[in-house]
């Protein structure tokens, strides 16, 4: 019946113990009980309870006393903080190339970064042998022990299911049916949440980058085969089977043009297609070439109808685009215009602010949201 | 800061208020103040004095006493409802070539319905008396009094804003720039909600159609240039600028296709492009005229084409089909066939079940939608 009641003691518990946790993060510098029982309009020996139980679950602790910080009686005010170095997130990127990873505080805040190279033909154990191994040596750097990883979030290509298997992806040998969340869970003996990296991207642009205030917005990905994340209203819209995005196939319809084909220079299909033969054909294209300036062509032509199309079905504020290390400027002003020739409210265009960071950063802001909703939420109230 | 309280008296007399509104609604039959007692959880002194003030407002009724409703004492114990006929509701379509209205009472139930044509070239003001004149017909044949309307929906082609102006619209005179819910909100001096076509049309579908239960879904309104309307979790994706769906551009880009090329027969353009032109055409590709053929393929290919895009950029869970009267059952089953070809996790395909009414019933749906969020919600709550 969506009646309000507070009567539930254990909720009560649990109300008060996230506004003090939000006001401690919400304020400037280290608050006294004083000034949290004014910030929470809690009543202090209220606070003073809550934040005994905060200090001892480990999540606050007593901060550094100031000079100023004496009574008329001489006898300084406690002032506390948030421990953000209680736990640590991880953020993973799992890609045909490349895996990554990101490792950060509660807060957020980035403690250290690593990048290594893969096969794109490596097999699913492999690659998640690399992925353990990359983490492994950024734990031993950044002097993190494992067992203060409080949450994962990991963006890889395909259709990702909600518990973290996924359920369809071409892009890496063995992937289609892995249960990559369980696996890495099992690794990482902490929650893991797996998501799109064109999803997670999204996240990140609207997080970190040039999306910073724009919740309806799209990502493309602009791959091999271009993906997609969108959010509307500032949240990410996965679709109904977790599918959304997935605009690569649309050009299937009715002709064959793989980016082999759009991209060749010579009439037969450019192989292997990776970001240096891409950045070539660019660059050639650059220097005047005719063949490498049509290939160009085609293949901008092709990511504008794809875009048109996922701009049309959502109208979004704003697309951001990224994904390939190289070449994107040239796809932006064809982009802009034919958007705003055939699309009745043509949105703003930017390239990603993130580049090559974009998805370990989104899977950053996965990991984070989860002890956000863990710490700081109360039923029927959003993270803060 | 999100803090629980019900300390607040007004509040909590709206609270109670809506807690026996909605179990008054909610009930079979007439309950009696026992009933609505030990359905709220509320006293039975609080509900009396809840009742007493909604029939104050005209809201709840004392039902008639059944043969059984005798209690020892052999005094009836009373029995109330909810007066859906405290108020009325209307739902219009404002299309090209008619317009439409449907009149309801407060719990959406059907009381008439009345359609008339107007010409495609009427200007705004001819259109709108033509609105004016259904309603005042369709009220004078109900006999209900225009001063009991408490809402109006409008279903309407074009990109609409949230106050109800039509910010584009291509298929009707003069109709681009329209303050069209103002107009409105002068004739009838009540809420007006617009809504663009296919949007009305998708609500419709959900509420009423089939799509009832569906509420990740996309309806096609496969007009002249096709429109869509799309529900995310139950809830209309209007877009960031109300011109979410707007597909009919799709097929501008790189090539000029348009409908009257596609389905010409003859060469020529086809004009006038109307439904009465499209079933001839569709009638006489069944009856095996090659040209009629071809031309109902390309047709078939783009509305393929652009539900495909629609498809892949929202993953919906179903897509239902509507807008031309006829013609469809041959586009259903190529539409199925590639959509299941191309899409990573192809949607059910269904035709519009509500066919020629789906548009005046979602618009009804709004204006439903509209009182139900003033009786029936309380902060933080959604209507039931």
């Amino acid at each position: 019946m969506g009646r309000l009641t507070g009567r539930d003691p254990s909720l009560l518990r649990r109300i008060n113990s996230t506004v003090v946790l939000r006001a401690l993060r919400a304020a400037d510098g280290a608050p006294t009980l004083s000034d949290l029982s004014q910030a929470t309009e809690l009543s202090r020996p209220t606070v003073e309870g809550v934040v005994e139980q905060l200090v001892t679950a480990g999540l606050v602790a007593e901060a550094a006393v100031g000079p100023g910080d004496v009574r008329r009686q001489g006898r300084p005010a406690r002032r506390y903080r948030f421990r953000a170095e209680a736990g640590h997130l991880l953020g993973v990127e799992i890609g045909p190339h490349r895996v990554a990873a990101v490792l950060a505080d509660l807060s957020g805040h980035r403690l250290g970064m690593l990048g290594r190279e893969v096969s794109e033909h490596a097999t699913a154990d492999e690659r998640l042998e690399r992925v353990r191994g990359t983490v492994a040596e950024l734990l031993r750097t950044c002097e993190v022990p494992r067992s203060t990883l409080r949450a994962v979030g990991v963006g890889s290509p395909g259709i990702v299911e909600s518990d973290g298997t996924v359920r369809l992806c071409t892009a890496l040998p063995g992937w289609t049916g892995l249960p990559l969340g369980e696996r890495l869970r099992r690794s990482f003996r902490c929650p893991v949440l797996v998501e799109n990296d064109a999803n997670a991207a999204a996240l990140a642009e609207h997080w970190k980058g040039v999306a910073a205030g724009s919740g309806d917005m799209v990502f493309v990905l602009a791959g091999l085969s271009p993906g997609a994340g969108s959010l509307i209203g500032g949240r990410l819209h996965r679709g109904f089977g977790g599918a959304a995005g997935e605009i690569g196939a649309l050009h299937l319809l009715g002709r064959e043009a793989t980016p082999e084909r759009l991209l060749s220079t010579t009439g037969e299909p450019l192989h292997p297609l990776d970001e240096a033969a891409v950045a070539e054909v660019f660059a050639l294209a650059r220097e005047g070439d005719a063949r490498a300036q049509r290939a160009v062509e085609r293949f901008n032509r092709r990511l504008v109808h794809d875009v048109a199309a996922l701009v049309l079905a959502l109208d979004p504020e704003l697309v951001v685009v990224g994904g390939w290390a190289t070449g994107l400027d040239d796809v932006l002003d064809p982009l802009r215009r034919e958007l705003a020739r055939y699309c009745l409210r043509p949105p703003r265009v930017e390239l990603s602010l993130l580049a090559g960071e974009a998805i370990t950063t989104g899977a950053l802001r996965l990991a984070l949201g989860h002890v956000e909703e863990e710490l700081f939420t109360v039923e029927g109230t959003g993270p803060f």
